[in-house]
């Protein structure tokens, strides 16, 4: 067996990842066929499951790919970046998303692999944590309220990116500062 | 033809809208049969779709209800009964209405009856609008912006309970607040 480089197996997941993601959004979880999937990612369906074990696990893994992203843009850029980058996202994409994980919600495999991937996503609550005791965010409400709340409006965001809805980004930003701005 | 009364139709109707929603919520859309809809409402097929022309139109009717109820909270007893009564909800029926909403965006025919439904609730921005005139909500963005914000957080709040997560209402009550207070 020849010797692969870490660099090559990353490259090789990315691959899987953005073109299982191209495939779910196309044609919704049930219609990406495993032969849509080989299309899509351009290897054969070996070469897929050999790094997901099934297709529950491959869309859990591209699911949390979107939570990875904009917990790491809220750590280098911040929320205005993460909250940008998601009215950005392809709505068809997010539509799936939202509508595959209501419908596989009670499905006791898929949550196994979804709880497994979540795991290994980055926490935003630390985050805030550290700009509460700066006092660039409020400290009157814990740093896990305060999560809750950014994480209700990234989501009322994608359900409406999802929609096809106009929205205005500056003032959900404005509106969002003057919640969780520190109080006089 | 015995004369119906205008209450007796709008009892029947009535009764029909909750045992669908109870039938949508146990089964999932697609598994809401007609003679599942038939048991969980009481009523013969023949009754049911004698007030509904389909079943994408009776969904569609189910799932406007939700917003006109909390429309009409909003404007009886404020924004944060309708907060509220979202937390309160089924998660069962909102996973449910999720789920079906992102999925038949695409179909024409369920498009089409949404669009009707939603014509007849009632729009939140006017009273938005009277709040902000009376100076109780902040006048420096407009009516439709601060609709949009408070419709995020709803949808966020949904998209969490649909999920089955603790959520703290109050203090999510009182960051809204504070992004809606007028500005010194």
């Amino acid at each position: 067996v020849p010797k692969v480089s870490q660099a090559h197996l990353d490259a090789r997941r990315e691959q899987i990842l953005s073109g299982a993601q191209r495939a779910f959004a196309r044609h919704g979880y049930a219609g990406a066929t495993v032969t849509r999937l080989e299309e899509e990612i351009g290897l054969s369906r070996g070469a897929i499951f050999n790094y997901f074990e099934s297709k529950h696990a491959l869309f859990a893994e591209v699911a949390t790919q979107i939570g990875v992203r904009l917990t790491g843009l809220v750590s280098t850029e911040g929320l205005d970046a993460a909250i940008r980058e998601m009215a950005a996202e392809d709505p068809a994409w997010l539509g799936v998303l939202i509508e595959t994980e209501s419908r596989l919600r009670h499905d006791a495999d898929f949550v196994r692999h979804m709880e497994a991937a979540l795991e290994r996503a980055p926490r935003i609550t630390p985050w805030i944590a550290e700009r509460q005791q700066e006092g660039s965010l409020r400290a009157d409400v814990t740093a896990t309220q305060l999560a809750q709340f950014v994480s209700m409006l990234l989501n009322g965001l994608a359900l409406r990116i999802a929609g096809g809805d106009e929205t205005d980004v500056d003032s959900l930003l404005r509106l969002m500062h003057d919640a969780l701005a520190p109080r006089e």
